[in-house]
């Protein structure tokens, strides 16, 4: 069963550099964990549910199950994403694991 | 461009309502909604971030591009389905437009 990597990224104070380290610092960490299969991401467009925009960039990261998710990032290229995640994602960010249905 | 609904339900009070309710009646409604090209769904596993596990589930809705997402929910379909998503719907529960990147 597919297992993804849910990360709601908040907003950031300087969206320049957030932008700027996503793409040329956090992204080629991410591509690198070991079994991880795809990315999606993209920019949040609009809440339309009349709510805040709570949330600046939405990604995932898919693996093949959760023994994979968990290898991933107990690997050292996990570990590193993981502490440039502490870096780059604003307070109140938050990840969740997902196990997509069939 | 891909355009993603991204919805996030928060925990229902009573959870098996809630599956015989998104299983029986919402996805069937959402399978209808014109322009919609994929369904990606899944019950929220674990927070692992040390926060609360906010949501319950996660489902998201692919359309080829904002014009076909705008179209899909103006529909007849898409009314129906929103007018149900308002019922199934826990408080807190949040929808937003993502475009994907490439």
């Amino acid at each position: 069963m597919t297992v993804k990597l849910v990360v709601l990224y908040t907003h950031p104070d300087d969206a320049g550099a957030f932008d700027e380290h996503y793409a040329g610092t956090h992204r080629p960490l991410v591509d690198k964990i070991p079994g991880l299969q795809r990315t999606e991401t993209g920019k949040v467009g609009a809440a339309i549910d009349g709510g805040e925009k709570t949330y600046y960039r939405i990604t995932e990261l898919y693996f093949a199950d959760n023994a994979a998710l968990q290898a991933g990032f107990g690997s050292e290229e996990g570990t590193a994403t993981a502490a440039d995640y502490q870096k780059i994602a604003p307070a109140g960010s938050r990840m969740f694991v997902v196990p997509v249905d069939d």
